[in-house]
């Protein structure tokens, strides 16, 4: 077996064994295979795909490049989520706290903020002091005391993931079904969950922009779960507005405390109930999707959400304080208002465009090891449908950076599209799979 | 524009602008751009294929990547040919002082032996003292005085087809006929060429095993080479047994030395003639290919290429005394013989195998760097279509490795394939194009 043959195949659309794609993959992460074989054979993987059983192989060998962590010890169900992104997606950073709170242990290793779309690490570390670099130990024991723990990947937890995501990035095969798949079952089986709900984004806003691309990645990911034995359902969810108001770190993480003060946009708390109702469902602490959603409401009208996100950020050194009061955070030195051109309803905001600007004005990086500015972002006054007059704003603006404003500016102005009729909103909640979908 | 972006543009199938096609060569040439995407952007042309404007624009991008040789000084019409190799294909060694002695001058630059095909190179060198690495401009004084130089590749000249051939050898991006377009036309091109023809093998031991194919890669040559005003020719031949008798580099050098004296084997003479009289035809020394060939037989039979060829060795500081007594060359330790398993006809030779074998043998390379020995190969004592009886030697092995004897006994023996009936003897040369056939 050799690098050379194993690449002629997959060029050749031929499917691989198990122990073919083990050889690229481990031989990949330990340095045996040079990164410009790995990345001929991503791309001919990317262009001739993968069948269901080379998906469930490349997942187990990823999974297996690293360590499982075992929670056990732990008697709740452990349930986590996944969304595959979006812009102002920080339903994370409640669903949490309502989980947990609802008696299902969350286990989350998140990810930090990839193109155009934000990450949760970078939202949680806009808070000042929290901490989200644990050892596997800290991270199981935090999850045994408070129910949650949010961290990122660890150097155990799949090291090969770690490395071909890296390759993917620079070479033009992150959006392969079989390639994401592998990556995102790997990381949450490597995390110790029981079973899994996944936030499939579809649109402009998404990685995935049509809807059947979307259901053939909803479906591959739920079959992976259940073939490792965890239920796993997904939503998919529309992603061609943000979602929410708030686009940028610390204007997230305020949203997200209006939210669990029951002040939360419609939207949000939409997506995040019904994501919650599912985990609580599958955490079986309620009886159906539909029980957990009640269930998940409740927990933020009780205040048991709010007090279990402020025992979360003392948990992992955040400060408290300023979470209670997030007046009291530096504001950012600039502050602009993009205004409707004309009187009518507003029909589109481009979440494309509205995630790249929010990270030209610094919420995001442009390459790996940028520094992010927690208090850069952009909060919409108006979602989509809403009737608006010439001259209203419609969205803020901040940053530290006065030479970015301008074209911030022109491009969130480009970003809107306005109709003279009333406008139907598009359906949030798009589709709910789970492994009769199959 | 970025790497990622062309790489993203090509594995999409969108065709892409010679603007576009140099940032990827010219880049990978000068290192800017890494193997790593480099590896990814080739595997997606190989799978996703380029239209005759881009193949034009990545050889213009190519040749230009180094020096082009100015041979205007030379009066004679400069005439090249290229095989795309095959197993026993020492034609070079006779057509170069046939086409020579016919007042047609021959700038021939070649490479070495390639997975289970042999290299003009390594045929040439194993005449003692016979030089290769002469620099351009010694090159172009030999031409000058000889009428023939045969050179291995030099720094100057397309540099960037170095590094990518050395790249697609590894990541299995070598069978795209665009890539192959480039990397032949544009060493032919730079090299000082007034018109070239072309021999496109296929069959068992061809690099394009489908006729459709062949022709696929011998149009789009021509179409190159007429696109520059060189007028190109090409002869699609049957690769499927090998060409002549010997496979092994000073083997094949004898097998031509007998040639040159009127005594060379049947297909190999039908091949050379005809490639021959081609280069003659367009050389101007004929008014037709068929004059061409008459004078090209002519050329064996008065002994002027012979005398050419002498001249061609000394010229390189060659061992003239050992061309005109091989006998003298030193003995190979061990000798074996394949003999016939039955009575009948021999309906097949496995050239990939025969070529594979004599690799074993140590006649080529099995990675870069290997020495070569240039007694190492094999003798065939009958081709397809003879009348065999069991016990007959049909292949005589020669070699100085004991350990690989028996493997190669075993892996001829199954290269033969046996008919209780009389064999038709396929056709050796299948198609002729030129740019009528466009």
């Amino acid at each position: 077996m050799t690098a050379y043959e194993i690449i002629s195949k997959k060029r050749d659309g031929l499917p691989l064994s198990e122990d073919e794609i083990k050889y690229m993959v481990l031989g990949f992460a330990d340095g045996s295979v040079p990164d410009y074989q790995m990345s001929a054979w991503l791309m001919a993987v990317y262009l001739r795909g993968m069948s269901a059983e080379e998906t469930m192989a490349l997942t187990k060998t990823m999974l297996h490049s690293g360590e499982v962590v075992d929670l056990s010890k732990i008697k709740n169900v452990k349930v986590d989520k996944h969304s595959t992104g979006g812009v102002g997606d920080k339903v994370s950073l409640i669903l949490a706290p309502i989980v947990a709170a609802a008696g299902v242990s969350v286990p989350m290793i998140s990810g930090r903020g990839l193109g155009h779309t934000g990450g949760t690490l970078d939202k949680l570390e806009s808070i000042p002091g929290f901490r989200v670099d644990y050892t596997i130990e800290e991270y199981a024991r935090k999850i045994e005391q408070t129910g949650v723990c949010l961290i990122g990947q660890t150097p155990e937890i799949c090291p090969a993931d770690k490395k071909m995501y890296a390759l993917r990035d620079v070479t033009a095969t992150i959006q392969s079904i079989p390639l994401i798949t592998g990556s995102i079952m790997s990381k949450k089986l490597a995390e110790g969950i029981d079973a899994l709900v996944l936030d499939v984004k579809t649109g402009r806003g998404a990685f995935m922009q049509s809807h059947e691309n979307s259901v053939a990645l909803a479906k591959q990911l739920i079959s992976v779960g259940e073939q490792f034995n965890k239920p796993t359902v997904a939503f998919i969810t529309n992603m061609n507005e943000p979602l929410g108001k708030a686009v940028g770190n610390w204007l997230e993480v305020v949203e997200c405390i209006e939210a669990m003060h029951g002040k939360g946009p419609e939207d949000l708390m939409e997506v995040t109930h019904q994501l919650c109702g599912a985990m609580i469902y599958l955490g079986k602490k309620a009886g159906s999707v539909e029980e957990g959603v009640a269930l998940s409401r409740e927990m933020i009208s009780s205040g048991k959400a709010w007090r279990k996100f402020l025992e979360i950020v003392a948990g992992q050194e955040g400060d408290v304080q300023m979470v209670e009061r997030p007046q009291n955070y530096d504001k950012p030195k600039y502050k602009e208002e993009v205004v409707a051109e004309k009187d009518g309803y507003l029909a589109e905001i481009d979440s494309l465009q509205v995630g790249l600007t929010s990270v030209l004005l610094g919420a995001g990086r442009l390459k790996a090891g940028d520094i992010i500015d927690p208090k850069a972002g952009i909060l919409l006054q108006a979602k989509t449908g809403e009737k608006v007059s010439k001259g209203q704003p419609l969205m803020t603006i901040y940053a530290d950076k006065k030479q970015v404003l301008e074209e911030a500016k022109r491009r969130l102005a480009e970003a809107l599209t306005y109709s003279n009729q009333p406008v139907e909103k598009e359906p949030l909640i798009l589709q709910y799979l789970d492994k009769t979908s199959l």
